[in-house]
């Protein structure tokens, strides 16, 4: 298991070139929320639009557009109940997240498969929260050509895997993964978060106990929803935001006994202006 | 009656374990909030988050979710004219708060009734504002066996304990509280706020006449309940919330004439931290 | 015509009594807003409570409720269209502001002559904006018992007065506010704005070009709102409150070339520690 | 080409005089936003309202109505669907700003038509986004007398002038714009963003591609709109407006890897100050 070194935030956080406009950082879609659970849209896609994608459009029940709106005017909002829309968005954007505060409703369940049917090679597509939940629960297949990451917390993987926490071993895990989706990148959120991708196993050192709390899951998956958009799809754009995601936490936590995710957020252009004038030596 | 000693902060916040989850912090259900009382399902629900709770729920009118996702994404949210999702969150959480602006309706005192009617042994409910306002009116009685805190200012008390805020002395709170849950915590807020527990009394050193402002009980009814969930039911941790909530308080104080309930609950993270930094010495 | 001094401010904003409780400090019914100007009643409540009011209700119409929760949890809310409540409310406080956003249809109407209708001696109503629209073209008699402020700007003043504003010397005002109401007192929003009340003039002596823009004059009534029902009615409260809200601006105005409202707002509480902490010799 | 001058920044925004009131600082009128896009009208009339514009109205869907009171309380709002509101706002307001966020329905495609039918001479018509693409694709003339400032990125002035990108010259620019309107300012918004008026042209020496994300030309479209409200419409007034968004922008970019559009609004007051401060020797 190899240590994911800091080194990764200056090489993957490059600097913009001059000549460049909003489409070249990425169409990102986030499906999210639902009327108990509407704060996670607003995490996820807050968190996208501060890690810098170039367009982030949130599909969800249309009663959180007021919210989101408020909180987050750089967004724009579709109604995921309206399929052609959605079909729509699915097509136009190259990043689409889905879960985090979507629920275990039968509209959820669609959703899922509505994008799982839809996205193709090229496009990446991030399941996390109640998308994992579902995906476990109903056997639902990864039949989509486009890139795939899954990032459970270990109860979610247990659902996934079916491995208890206690069996969730490197080796264990990997072997789940290839019979998952032999080509996804697994993020395992837990003290010390792990990326697994085919046979190779990376290990995050960074993180603390001040992040426990609700919607720091969401928050994360903005932030690789976003870089993906920015940087490309690959293995070191996913680890470098989920170092990033810790990195700044870890930073907070010096000061604040809970970080809370917004927090986090609002750090986000900071820190990626930081690593981005770093030269990229190893 | 004793002082509380400011040493309590530093012995309740603890530093976290680095091996741990949101599971691990609490789980709390806020039950507040009506047409008119909005704000106070806000106040509540944000002390608890930015206290450090795990995760938390506020049961309240749908008409508040927006202004909820809005302010305090890391909440999520349900109907409390749902019955059955009600009961299931009292189920699935293990601190429940119920009062703030939760106005005296026949809902409102529908819900009372079924938090003390469902709640158990290892469970958590505190009473406050129109909770408690209620409990007097209807002489409803505290039978769950759950631990019971009780937070009245002295119009509230007045009305539960029947004593005129002129002969709430200590024998007579103490007496009358035996009468009404013999194993109830009671904070007596005012001057000086004092907490009850069978025939101890406690007295706090710290507070001051800016808190005398809309909203300052919602808030401190929310930090109590996001520090029994991570530091467990105890005398001692729900002294360190009433501590911590008029030390912060003070802090403000000196800068600002009137003390907002809000800008003490942006300030938690980062008083914690320092507490939780101290040793614990005595 | 004499010039409000400085002195003013730390005369009426005295530190507060150590033994005080939110009802100390004011029972204030803002009645603002209406579909199209929601963000007046934000404004003049957000101002009330910032200002150190104790307890702040807002009667606005429902649709707005969510943006007040939002922004300014602390406020309370009613319906007005809700008659009954609406005169509950109007018995229950003792400073009533009526006017900021709420237009001139025959609802506002209706809220001004009830206001007129219901309010005694002992309490104070603020008449502003729309509401003093509405008196001058309804010639509304001012028939309360209560004390009253108006606080028009030179072309409501022009409207209730009929003076042009080439004509509203200090004798033409003074002789027209007796007219109005002989024991009214008028504050003439202008550069350099004035407070008649019986046969006295004052003067301010602060406020600039910065605050020239929408929601300047919501902002005002609120803060007057909440030194009435800190401080008490009187010509000096009244002058106090006008001073602070330019003292604030003029301050802020040295490094923004436009002074938003919603700033002078959020420094109420940190001016006012700094005059209550002055000692109040002449 | 000309190179646009700092020095045009402390030569448009002037101080204030003593004597004047929020009518001397121009009535604006931002008509944008739509179901899906409601955060571009928060953007523009909270653009507007922070670069110093005296009154702001927003037309709108009455469900963005919350959002915007909540984000900016300052800004009044009428319903676009309420024809005769929507024609009583244009005659009185002096700059009205059309486009952003506001889709290319039936609804807004008619929501042009009366403004250009309805505006006139001293009037400015500033057209932005959605009118870009609807009078592209309708062949909509401008056939009003007022000012008319068209301001484009790349694409969207593809859809106006039939030029692709790689032929937007400036020979061709200049061409496409006498046949489209020959006497409107074009402001063609890209890496070193170009004014075009008549026959002359000017770029600014100012811009970075952390701008590159979504709302940043709502944010642009409502400086603008401030802008001629206080200082006149004119050729420097435009350049002047677009030169200091894209100065906020470098100086946030320093520090910021993406510069969120919401960012550069609330640094918009202390600036201007800065410059009005500077004597405006050439």
């Amino acid at each position: 298991m190899e240590k994911i070194s800091k080194n990764i935030l200056n090489q993957v956080i490059i600097p913009r070139k001059p000549e460049s406009y909003k489409g070249n950082y990425g169409k990102i879609l986030i499906i999210a929320g639902s009327t108990n659970f509407g704060g996670a849209a607003i995490l996820c896609s807050s968190a996208a639009i501060n890690s810098g994608a170039g367009l982030v459009t949130v599909a969800t029940t249309p009663e959180k557009f007021t919210a989101i709106n408020t909180r987050i005017p750089e967004a724009m909002t579709i109604d995921y109940f309206n399929k052609q829309e959605l079909l729509t968005a699915i097509l136009n954007n190259t990043v689409i997240a889905i879960g985090p505060g979507l629920g275990i409703s039968s509209t959820a369940r669609g959703l899922i498969k509505t994008v799982l049917n839809n996205t193709i090679t090229g496009q990446t597509v991030i399941l996390d929260a109640s998308a994992l939940t579902l995906i476990a629960e109903e056997k639902i297949p990864l039949q989509t050509t486009a890139h795939v990451i899954m990032t459970p917390h270990q109860g979610e993987w247990q659902r996934l895997s079916n491995l208890p926490i206690s069996e969730q071993t490197i080796d264990n895990n990997l072997k789940q993964l290839q019979g998952i989706d032999s080509k996804a990148i697994l993020i395992l959120k837990k003290h010390l978060s792990e990326i697994y991708y085919k046979d190779q196993v990376f290990q995050i050192q960074a993180g603390n106990s001040g992040m426990a709390t609700g919607g720091m899951g969401d928050t994360l998956t903005g932030i690789i929803a976003g870089f993906i958009g920015q940087f490309g799809y690959s293995l070191k754009t996913v680890a470098a935001a989920l170092l990033l995601h810790s990195t700044i936490a870890d930073q907070l936590n010096q000061k604040e006994y809970v970080v809370l995710p917004s927090k986090i957020i609002n750090k986000l252009p900071k820190y990626m202006a930081k690593f981005s004038q770093l030269t990229g030596e190893k």
